[in-house]
């Protein structure tokens, strides 16, 4: 996407002409006047912001960033945190009170109303990345008895605040969750239908719990290609619901924290350049210490093979294309298999599919690896002559079929005794094909080279 | 998501109560019966989806994988396919078409009709992955002089087959679009407002072009947390929306191919059970080899210094530990950098911020290690002395510095240059820093050691 253009508001701020500002910004979409705000010097963004058309200014706040949100709220009034608190929706309320320092989250309590405060505390209390701490409570409900046309009328006196009216909530006395029916339907049927006989009561009803994970909410909403999902407690209650745009957020932070986990990181849900270097340093240096202290083992069988390898011409040379060559085939078949975990393309049950898929492709992969080598070897004469040669091919194509069967295996193995199959990635395994590489090459070495 | 359980349906089939079965099918979501129809035999198969009710059976049809859909064209009558066809969505036709084998296209051009042959043609001859090939034309287009009232009567009378009736396109004559207006706002107002006085008609109406990638697509929706966009062609034209759900898809599938572009695999769609081995082999196969090619810069070097590694003991055993180290610790910057990239959190001019927090994260890191190997051989009592453990220890810690530099830097250079940099990860990116961190291991031993 380009880059937004934002020269000639900043111009409008220089003039001082903030009539002119105020009516070109509400022309605009919410997120770039958020994204306008957020490139500001942090006195005028509080000054732009507050000339914002009421209507608007809540919704451009919940698109800041939480760094910029806090410095807002760090200067407004009590009667304007009050009025912002109420105008957000709970769910942005929330992520608000999750993100700013202690001091703030006591100003914005202290001026909510007490049902806010009261269901901030709520959310607060849901497990993290839970289905209760991600979902919202502005959802149209309905009760079943309603017809169409009182159905209508209740969504046109409260629909407007609501996160989403296009799906609404068929809920009993109890406020069981009986159905869901859509704006749509309301809008194509007879003032006098009753909702309970025109809802989608499938025997299905397909719901999230507040403490199923914020993954698996995903995942429905995913499947049925949902626009929301309602969320229900123990005893069946609607509430709350999860709208699309957060799954979005979700799977994205899902993602990165797959891709961190795999480049042996400590997932953080920081901007990069927003993060600090000691923080940066922390998510980084446990899994190197772990991954040198292991790579022992590799140097210590090198260590046993010392006096060959001292002995014997052209050995040496050949360790990092053989180890370097069986960590790619591994990392290949490793990234493969826990991406297909992720999406549930494979599953445990399916191991031996899996295995028997990677030993055909390893077989080939290795034989072409073997003969490129020899090839590579020979042009380029390199030293230790046609036996050296052959038992460098040799170790190649075992190193490629050895990777690409721990690669795949570990993390299904990782999945049964439910570690997270991301974190079992590239050097992990490149640790033990190394080391086991070198043990073959060394003893194909030994037995025929050292006769 | 917990697996469904079909076995009683799969009773029914077997009892042959075809009657109850439809009954049953007929309250489940198109999602689920598509899930069964899937596990079934294709005999079976294509029985229970005649038996599907018909206001059901082209939504379930689009949910099937499409080896399943290419079975059941290939088996229906040209009737059966014509209706299919005029059921279902235009962009999952377009997927349909795409995807099954040439015998079936012709057999689906035949039967459909001619106004959905054509577009059908026109969407075929958009760029792969652009806006037009992925876009529908099912949106409902309102002309900005209708009222109100005439724009709801014109959604009750058409609406029911659109993909998505809650934004709704406002238009003029010559079909150039001019904003939008959401089914709640219509609902919310009078029936005599004229829709472009009460549209939304920011100046910066949000719309993609035909030809724009759908990774823009996917950003631009996400960026707006939007329900879907408008496509409009070179004349600003409205020719067709694109969803969020399948956005999500587009998300999904870009997403896996960066996994699989940084993992040195060429990016492949098919799910990795149905994928071939030849295919799986030939994804894989074309980067190993550049890869163990490139690598023998890194065999040469340890060549060019056999001579002294047969000499000093203990040098060779810690090659591994020392590339291994700065394998890893270049992998996680160069995964950092590629995501902040994808993400938007950094950009090209960025490269000083993220050099500068690179270096310093690599500082602290590198005597952290450094510290921690020298440890691990005095510990292990490993061969060579003290002399050697220094120089191990310190050619460490200029490998993480150098990995880190190199691993951050990469990324930006081949944007710059317009590569994808999803492709300089890992494996292309520890090949470099195993030749650097080896030759300046080796002279640093030579430079102390060999005096």
């Amino acid at each position: 996407m380009e880059e937004k253009n934002f020269d000639y508001l900043r111009e409008l701020i220089e003039k001082g002409d903030f009539s002119l500002l105020r009516h070109e910004l509400s022309e605009m979409n919410e997120v770039d006047i958020a994204e306008f705000l957020g490139e500001l010097d942090h006195d005028v963004m509080l000054r732009v912001f507050r000339i914002l058309p009421k209507d608007i200014s809540a919704e451009v706040f919940s698109y800041l960033e939480s760094e910029d949100q806090g410095d807002i709220i760090s200067r407004i009034t009590d009667t304007e945190i009050n009025k912002l608190v109420d105008d957000l929706f709970l769910d942005d309320v929330v992520d608000l009170v999750e993100e700013v320092p202690a001091n703030l989250v006591t100003r914005i309590l202290k001026n909510a109303s007490p049902e806010t405060r009261r269901l901030i505390n709520t959310y607060l209390n849901y497990p993290e990345e839970s289905a209760g701490s991600i979902m919202t409570n502005e959802m149209v409900e309905l009760h079943d008895r309603l017809t169409v046309g009182q159905a209508i009328e209740q969504i046109r006196r409260t629909g407007v605040d609501k996160e989403t009216i296009y799906t609404c909530y068929c809920i009993d006395n109890s406020r069981h969750l009986k159905g869901t029916i859509d704006l749509a339907d309301l809008v194509f049927h007879d003032n006098d239908a009753l909702l309970r006989d025109i809802m989608d009561d499938d025997k299905q009803l397909i719901f999230v719990k507040t403490t199923d994970d914020q993954e698996e909410v995903a995942e429905v909403v995913k499947h049925y290609d949902l626009l929301a999902v309602p969320v229900v407690d123990t005893e069946n209650r609607l509430v709350g619901i999860v709208t699309i745009d957060d799954i979005l957020d979700i799977i994205e932070e899902e993602t990165e924290e797959d891709f961190e986990k795999m480049a042996a990181l400590l997932p953080s849900e920081d901007e990069y350049l927003k993060t600090p270097v000691h923080i940066l340093v922390k998510n980084r240096i446990g899994w190197l210490l772990v991954l040198m202290i292991s790579a022992t083992l590799t140097g210590s069988i090198i260590q046993n093979f010392e006096d060959m390898l001292a002995v014997i011409t052209g050995l040496t040379a050949a360790i990092p294309i053989i180890t370097g060559t069986g960590g790619n085939a591994g990392n290949q078949s490793s990234t493969l298999a826990i991406r297909a975990l992720a999406l549930g393309e494979i599953e445990l049950k399916d191991w031996f599919k899996v295995l028997f898929k990677e030993i055909r492709v390893a077989a080939i992969c290795g034989v072409i690896l073997g003969a490129a080598n020899f090839l590579r070897m020979v042009v380029l004469h390199n030293p230790g002559g046609m036996q050296v040669y052959i038992i460098v091919s040799l170790a190649m194509f075992c190193a490629v079929l050895m990777a690409k069967m721990i690669g795949c295996m570990l993390p299904l193995l990782a999945k049964l005794v439910k570690i997270d199959p991301a974190v079992i990635a590239g050097p992990v395994i490149s640790t033990m094909v190394d080391s086991l590489s070198l043990l073959v090459y060394f003893a194909l070495a030994k037995a025929f080279l050292l006769r």
